[in-house]
């Protein structure tokens, strides 16, 4: 039995980090400065639930302000009755009448949500002492799907039909439970962001490899095309045919020339191309799937399960890159992670967390719902700002054994 | 010529109006509390802007927040110069760096654009001593063109293709100008909120067809549909055959709620179901409206042009009800108007603003773009609160001839 934990207060924090030297940048944001909304949950014992929220810049301040306010539907309650039923004030959060019309379920309130959320997971698997890997590994079928909100997916995946779901895949769980030992596998986003210049991808490439990476990513999205297919060759070039590459757009192209460039892409066999155009824009994903034979991968900015339901039903999607702190935190992306393995497409999230939380969920997400190892995004940028950062030894995540999401910050 | 008039600072007010027993009431929303984000433009002259934003509640304060961040966008420009080429000045809010990750172009930030936004095109039309329609009617194409922003849309509109839009429909203009002097037909929204009693509803009907009124709308989407279908019914009752009755759930259902029910209203002969679930579904309402022979209405919550595009290529949206204080503003609310025109949806616009705007916007859709008269939403609840509220005579909207957009408040 755990002892009981109550909420005394919640504590919204905004805090930003300033990249150096064109870290980061990408063909949108040229100049990021990376931001969490941080939810702080102080208790009535000697332990705290912390929260993230990712965004860019000084509109983090207004995610605060509705963490604040969201906070009520949490303080004075206890932790452990408040998560055996926490689907419910999922739902009261995300359908409050006060926030709903500057949503629903996108934008600021529900980037607020999301640090809550979390904060109200990290505050659990504390108070457990374990993990969140180990805590949700740990839950049966039933506990699982009361995190969690099914409104507006129920036409194709009901609470009854997620329980089956997991149930049907628990008899291979031994056979997946060693990967906890072998740690899971990362891939090098840093390599190419959109400022650097072409020596310093090279020396990027080399030190990646070095270090384990076989799989690594370029931003692209250039004004000038030729930019872009030239620093894309140079990439395959310097990692070889056998690498794994990746090419991210971050929405910069309109359709028309996203199937331009994309065909000249596709010729150097890139895994995927991330964000070719709007995120909002199922149509032309499906459109852009059509015309030319690249897998596209997406999600940093798929606000909430309902557009990941309509991109995982047109078929579009080849990569599902749902991020627990951009959409409504750890119970929003389980949810997704089960409509996505019903429509059997990976879930390979994109880091806002810097992988802080995501190693956990890549864990849950191939044990429990079975679904496959590819690997999980590396981002080095905020590792000095993290209590315990991700170790990542040989290219793989070594698994956390720290309590919680490991998303305390040093503040 | 006019004289040129420049910005010299931005205000942003809260503005937040409680209703009274029952107004405003829906299935998800019992206790409104109708809220303006009010952006206020002081000049050099004597002469002031005046945005709105519609939202619900105590949230509207995080809008007003992002309106004060946006203002740099606007600050120190001279109107006229400032609407000459407002497109690029649309995009660069709408993709500002601090922004863009709190969408991108929806929420909170995108709220406060539409107010920007608005604000810019009042103080524009009352430099000019125009009323808002007559500003826009006597636009060139060209120039309407240069105040909208394509990205994203280009696939379906480019700007060449709307300036040929318009110019295809400018044959018929004369014939459809006398609109003008004979008002634009209204709807009452107002006779059948939700909480509304049977007996109030009965009366409220009584007194909206005395007042010339020939088409109203019922809130549905109770707990209990058997009081959905009872209240109905008796709608159709008591209009009458003749009349034109619309139903609103307010994304109350899931998608096989929605079929269910839907087939039982449909035979009731609605001229639309409104909202009849999560406005991000797209999918849903495309399955809605094959498995029910259901015209589908919404709007009030696709947050922008992309979803509109996604609804409008879907075949599913049969009347497109976006709204000027919904999206960002009066150019992305024309930019939605040409689209829809394109493929032949027509615009029946829902009305956070209660009209104000929107009765100018419907004259220039149906003069300029050759949109068809179809009748504007009407709600009564906030006449006191502006300088010059709708005058409705005989069902009709009275064309307004003050300068602006009509939607100054006495605050």
């Amino acid at each position: 039995m755990n002892k009981p934990v109550y909420i005394k207060k919640v504590e919204a924090v905004d805090t930003q980090f300033n990249l150096k030297d064109g870290a980061g940048s990408d063909a949108i944001h040229t100049t990021p400065v990376y931001a969490y909304a941080v939810c702080k949950i102080h208790t009535d014992k000697n332990v705290e639930g912390t929260g993230l929220a990712f965004t860019l810049g000084t509109g983090n301040a207004l995610v605060c302000q509705a963490i604040n306010y969201l906070a009520k539907h949490i303080e004075g309650k206890e932790i452990n009755e408040l998560m055996s039923d926490f689907g419910s004030t999922y739902k009261a959060m995300a359908d409050d009448p006060n926030f709903r019309w500057l949503g629903p379920h996108k934008g600021v309130v529900h980037l607020a949500l999301a640090s809550v959320v979390n904060a109200c997971f990290d505050l659990w698997a504390k108070s457990k002492g374990v993990p969140l890997w180990k805590l949700l590994v740990d839950l049966s079928p039933e506990a699982i799907v009361r995190t969690l909100d099914f409104s507006y997916c129920e036409d194709v995946l009901t609470p009854q039909e997620a329980i089956d779901l997991i149930n049907q895949n628990n008899l291979g769980i031994s056979e997946r439970i060693p990967i906890v030992g072998e740690g899971y596998p990362g891939y090098d986003t840093s390599v190419g962001w959109f400022n650097y210049s072409d020596e310093q991808v090279a020396a990027n490439v080399k030190k990646a490899m070095d270090n384990g990476f076989t799989a690594m990513k370029l931003k692209v999205g250039s004004a000038d095309s030729a930019r872009d297919i030239r620093r894309a060759e140079m990439l395959r070039s310097l990692a070889g045919d056998e690498a794994t590459i990746m090419f991210d757009a971050n929405q910069q192209w309109n359709l028309p020339q996203a199937i331009a460039i994309c065909k000249e892409l596709e010729k150097l066999n890139p895994l995927w191309v991330e964000e070719p155009t709007h995120p909002d824009d199922v149509n032309a994903h499906v459109t852009l799937a059509k015309e030319v034979p690249v897998k596209i991968a997406l999600g940093e900015h798929v606000p909430n399960k309902v557009i990941f339901k309509n991109f995982l039903q047109s078929g579009c999607m080849s990569f599902n890159q749902v991020d627990a702190v951009r959409v409504g935190g750890v119970s929003e992306f389980i949810l997704i992670s089960l409509l996505s393995r019903k429509y059997n497409i990976p879930v390979v999230p994109h880091v806002g967390d810097m992988g802080q939380i995501h190693q956990h969920l890549v864990l849950f997400n191939h044990i429990t719902l079975n679904h496959p190892v590819v690997f999980l995004e590396h981002i080095p940028h905020l590792q000095d700002y993290f209590k315990h950062p991700v170790r990542i030894e040989g290219g793989k995540y070594i698994t956390p054994m720290e309590p919680g999401l490991s998303s305390d910050l040093k503040l």
